[in-house]
């Protein structure tokens, strides 16, 4: 399975492109981490930014958003399309913005007939730290951990969008799995 | 100039192509309403809404949305995309999914190179009716008396985009051709 991740904003949208060899199947979830450890775990294969100017209209910027999910879509042949949550904790404004964004990113999806899964911000922070309240640095840091990688990924957005890609393949996995592995990073924290 | 006018909706997307023959010239606007009764009247090509079906995970409507927009840009060649700004006094949730939609709109005007003017519902709503404060029944009998039409466009979801086109027209006459038009249209309303 091959998980895109994306964490959406307009100036900058993390990406991560996650591949695992694990089966959503009940016996899948019963090995748990051994069978991670060994064939199934989770790997990265790419991840980044889409960066868009700050100067151009909204309208280019989404045009410029959509079309880099596209690409990504058409590198990689993802299974799933895994899209954060916006916060509206922020103003109303900014809310509405990052909206437009993600419904581009929603569009690149559904258009090349992914399945969808969107997932709160809180939601992708405990099934990668342990804790929905937990910082950028620890999300990069567990990013990292559960990927085996020598450095956490950069900018912070791009560990954001690896780490939706991570919720989603833990998801997969059961939520027993997901649980597991999410308390085990926790302490690992 | 050929102008689709865009009231976007995650359910009910409003929608209004209306054509002038006027130019956006100095001549133009000081000529102003005289040639505008003569051959430069705006006149309405198509009118109506994309549906959505509620039940429909978000994405899909996005899809759906979408494909409508761009339908109508490939069946009428317009020149400029106009769409009306989302309200944000609702609740935050809501904007943010009329976001998506918006997004996805301006998406299929950016990508198909057509001039796009963003308009906040009050502006339309002085330029056509000449009353920001307007009810959606004052909206719906000024976009059937300016373009001569013999019922007003149903549902108001229509009427609305309709009348968004409108405003690009009346704009690009001149701010003196839109503030005069304005406010005979609210002396006769």
């Amino acid at each position: 399975m091959i998980v895109l991740g994306i964490d959406p904003g307009t100036a900058t949208t993390g990406y991560g492109v996650v591949a695992t060899d694990a089966v959503a199947s009940a016996e899948a979830t019963v090995v748990g981490r051994v069978a991670k450890s060994a064939h199934g775990a989770p790997r990265l294969i790419e991840c980044g930014v889409i960066r868009t100017s700050p100067r151009a209209p909204l309208h280019e910027r989404l045009r410029d958003i959509h079309e880099g999910v596209t690409e990504l879509i058409a590198r990689h042949h993802p299974d799933a399309l895994a899209v954060e949550d916006v916060f509206y904790a922020r103003n109303v404004r900014t809310t509405l913005v990052l909206g437009h964004a993600r419904g581009v990113i929603l569009l690149a999806g559904s258009t090349a007939g992914l399945a969808i899964h969107e997932y709160p911000p809180a939601l992708v922070k405990k099934a990668v730290v342990g804790t929905g309240a937990a910082t950028k640095e620890q999300v990069q840091f567990m990013v990292a951990k559960l990927l085996r990688l020598k450095h956490a990924p950069e900018p912070a957005d791009a560990a954001d969008g690896v780490a939706c890609a991570l919720t989603c393949v833990l998801n997969a996995e059961g939520p027993l799995a997901r649980l597991r592995l999410g308390a085990t990073a926790g302490a690992r924290a």
